[in-house]
């Protein structure tokens, strides 16, 4: 018998589900929509048969040691999905206790960014290290933070909203209902807005002028600075710039060893790092200079939300 | 035999010594000046004498459990004092090593601002908190950060530089060199800047008119906006304002159950609190709105950097 967390991310629109051992390697992956059933209680029976059916399915016997779930405003003390505006599901649904009675094994959940700290402290690049941060750029800006070695979820388990720090006063509308939260700026919807006002402020031939906003996204963007287009390198800059400062401030709180940048943006690589990094060494504070690692995660973007569930898990139940 | 701890707040002037117990009770208190001495080691000559002379006059014997100190730019983890700007030994100088040579205890060692934290945490109003911060307004602005019940060090043991955050894109010129950091407007030197700001900005009537730069302080103007002054209200508002954007960011991060102000500025209580919680309410991001507490630190500034060093040798050698 094969020993292994089941992890699972929901999503607004699917909820994927895998087989994680203990060292991070997934055994079986499937996925189902998020929306069957019109409550949480209709989706869990669906989620059950999907689960059951991929275990019949395989040749392989597995002992589970527990569930572990990755889901927007997801709360690690409560157990529960609270308010989510992407989820159908309306207020506060106890998703642990009634994960635990359906699958009669212990269930853990906490938000998707969290998740993926933990799946980069076990099975990525935070190995070892106590102190880290990993910044999601979809999107919104998500962020888990790592002191000490435990995952911060503060006071009320809602911690770690990095995304909402005020980098610009009185700047871009938020969906939040507030003006210049960094995910405004840094996060692959923020790209998109830093490119309409580079546009608009250059008038300059680019690659990008044929888009609309809604033809536009980060990939574009990121293809056309690919192809050498001035306007597009200019608009990873800017987003660097924003980021480096934002990051800059949370080192003067935290310290942390290394900043990792996961997801949707953080796969332009240096495009992204270069201009971030740049800004975040011009901007730190003195004693803080030239130690903290910036890096593209290293975990598999098709799978971490997965494996960082389970990571929870197993961080949960074994340790 | 009293079982205490020593507590040691090393000064740029003068060093605060105090015999306390696990309560939180100060026994024997004295205090000698820092500039003992032209050499670390002479220095500690002095402060072993000082220690003993206090000890031999006591009615009372005491088991010493081991030495807690409190430093400008102290390292926890190395036990060290580096390059402090306010301090004549220069370099790196091994503090605990020597200290525990000399004295034949444990020590430990940390910066002034996470002193506090652990006074407060274990003699003050954080007592059972886990996640909390405390704001040190004097000269500059320090910060003890607990998270998850222990004290954030971060990766090099300089974490909590709140004060070296960017709040004024090209604002203050800070004496670290930069320009915006928050302890430029938010600590008994920045309200004193923004006084003539104010002075300069209204050109009204005000108590405070009166003053050079020489002669104002924080104290000056708590006393002209107790006595009704509009000006000097004014400058409480527009520091109560940096500080509370500046706190609303932190909670984005951290959590917090709740955030002290400490020392200095917050001497001032409700002139500097009601503008602070206002504005971080207004500028909260919607969940964390009306959950976290702002208080005056209930530790007592006479002997608070005595104490708290104290409760870190305690929570440090006995937990």
């Amino acid at each position: 018998m094969r020993k292994i967390a089941i992890g699972i991310d929901i999503g607004g629109t699917n909820t994927q589900i895998g087989f994680v051992d203990q060292d991070g390697k997934v055994y079986l992956e499937t996925t189902m929509s998020t929306t069957l059933g019109d409550t949480f209680e209709e989706y869990l029976v669906e989620l059950h048969k999907v689960i059951e059916d991929a275990i019949e399915g395989s040749e392989e016997k597995f002992d589970i040691i527990g569930v572990g779930i990755g889901a927007p405003n997801g709360n690690y003390y409560k157990g529960t999905i609270e308010f989510a505006p992407n989820l159908k599901w309306k207020g506060v649904i106890e998703v642990t206790k009634l994960i635990t009675e359906k699958f009669g094994v212990p269930a853990v959940l906490t938000n998707d960014a969290n998740a993926a700290a933990i799946g980069e402290m076990m099975f990525g690049g935070a190995k070892g290290m106590k102190n880290f941060i990993i910044i999601t750029l979809g999107t919104g800006l998500g962020s888990g933070i790592v002191v000490n070695g435990e995952l911060v979820y503060g006071h009320d388990g809602f911690a770690g909203e990095l995304g909402h720090v005020i980098v610009e006063k009185g700047g871009r509308l938020c969906g939040c209902g507030r003006r210049g939260c960094l995910e405004t700026y840094a996060s692959a919807t923020g790209i998109k807005r830093t490119a309409f006002d580079v546009i608009a402020d250059r008038n300059q031939e680019t690659l990008l002028s044929k888009f609309s906003y809604d033809d536009l996204s980060s990939f574009k963007i990121y293809e056309a600075a690919q192809n050498g287009d001035h306007i597009a390198r200019e608009i990873f800059r800017q987003t660097g710039k924003y980021l480096g400062e934002a990051l800059a401030d949370f080192v003067a709180n935290g310290s942390p060893e290394a900043i990792f940048l996961f997801g949707g943006l953080a796969n332009a690589g240096e495009l992204i790092l270069e201009p971030t990094e740049k800004t975040m060494e011009d901007s730190l504070l003195h004693i803080f200079k030239n130690k903290v690692k910036l890096q593209i995660s290293q975990l598999n973007e098709g799978d971490a939300a997965v494996v960082g569930a389970a990571a929870l898990a197993w961080k949960e139940f074994t340790a």
